[in-house]
């Protein structure tokens, strides 16, 4: 399972300082755990806030790069800083993220194709989020297609069909379990499958139990990357042991050590 | 979901000597922490070693009668004792099990009929146990055939895929949720399914992890009822939280706790 770690964005007070202090200690401690914990790559977000978005980016993508070449994930809704935060970064890195909206298709997926990298496409269009498992399968159908007509292998397209908070519409996350079973079936090979997890628990008490379930779920119907936090180490061994009863990696009496040996 | 407690068995040291002494505080002690921590019924098995398993059966049935009206799951491997349990069972009782082996369903169905109390059906026929989902789904067909044919209503049917442990085989696991998924299509409406759980992590080192990871996916496939062990509270969170997920019972912020004032 491909781990994105969630834990680099300034909508986190540590990293807000971090960026307002150009402080890159915290930044480079923070990337450097998630890593250790079983990240496979981090997210980069300059959160919310900032006044200048591009020039935080790339101060981050060059801050976390001085310690580690790890994969990025670079992780902005507007165009502009995507593209800074992409031209900065050397090494391997995700695009997270294009919507299905024909705008977005038409400006990310080329970029995707000029930076030779993976790209995260959310199920949402033109009329917003879907409402059901098929709305979402529909749009993901839309951007398999697209991205086959942008020369885009599979094996770099990540699908996320959107998790809403259980606490705003308790339909949602069973949906959203459904829709990753339809995406194992749009091709074949079928593109990857990811979520933003922490959403799921937005506003809820028992955040971690609620994220940690669903993943077990999700992975049972074939999710294979999640955008999460490794810190969570409750939520790790969840995911260690799910893709263990789904035979997806060796079983042995340590595997959970032996997946952080890995 | 119907969970059923499967800690008055023989095979535990505390039950065993509880028997051996013919004490019951201890089996009426464990009835009742069971159900205060979330039990709908309580499993009632002599254990492998017992002389005389009738009389072991029907004393524990008595005891645990004194002081509990729950629903009592009558498990044997030998039709007399099942016989002997039930006779002795007063107020609502469940069948564990009968088997898709001719032999047996010839004599328990009926049973089921004559007691009028749900039977849990295993997906073992005189092959022993299917090798994957779909052979599990066609002995499954079989027993909602049989148990059409004998009259008894859906509502009363618990299908079994059988967990096998994830130690000896690395693939059942995936098995037995994939046949999850197609049990939910053998019938309108389905038929109940309910596994064994801690079969599945027998001999390994992570036997609480395993269990209610594989719980979590389960319930996410149409899972409905386990044997299990509710003592477990990590795996009583775990399964409340897929239900909530699954949108079976209703979200509130103190679900948690709304489940066991239930």
């Amino acid at each position: 399972m491909f781990i994105v770690g969630e834990r680099i964005n300034g909508m986190f007070s540590k990293v807000k300082k971090a960026i307002e202090t150009q402080d890159k200690a915290p930044v480079q401690e923070l990337a450097q755990a998630q890593l250790d914990a079983g990240a496979d790559a981090l997210d980069v977000n300059v959160g919310p806030t900032s006044d200048d978005p591009k020039s935080v980016m790339v101060w981050l993508v060059e801050t976390i790069r001085e310690t580690t070449d790890a994969p990025l994930s670079i992780d902005s809704p507007k165009f502009e800083v995507l593209k800074a935060g992409l031209d900065a970064c050397s090494g391997r890195k995700v695009i997270n993220s294009t919507t299905a909206k024909e705008s977005d298709l038409k400006r990310i997926l080329p970029l995707a194709m000029e930076q030779g990298c993976p790209v995260i496409a959310l199920c949402i269009d033109e009329n917003g989020v879907p409402s059901d498992a098929q709305g979402r399968a529909e749009v993901a159908l839309k951007i398999v297609a697209a991205a086959m007509e942008h020369g885009i292998p599979t094996e770099n397209l990540y699908i996320d069909p959107v998790i809403l908070p259980v606490r705003a519409d308790q339909k949602q996350p069973a949906f959203a379990i459904e829709a990753i079973n339809q995406f194992t079936l749009l091709s074949d090979p079928a593109p990857h499958i990811i979520v933003g997890l922490s959403n799921l628990s937005q506003g809820t008490k028992e955040r971690k139990l609620l994220n940690r379930t669903f993943l077990a779920m999700a992975v049972g119907e074939g999710l294979d990357a999640a955008i999460a936090d490794p810190l969570d180490r409750d939520l790790m061994e969840t995911m260690i042991t799910a893709e263990v009863l789904m035979n997806k990696t060796i079983y042995s009496d340590g595997y959970l050590k032996a997946y952080y040996q890995k």
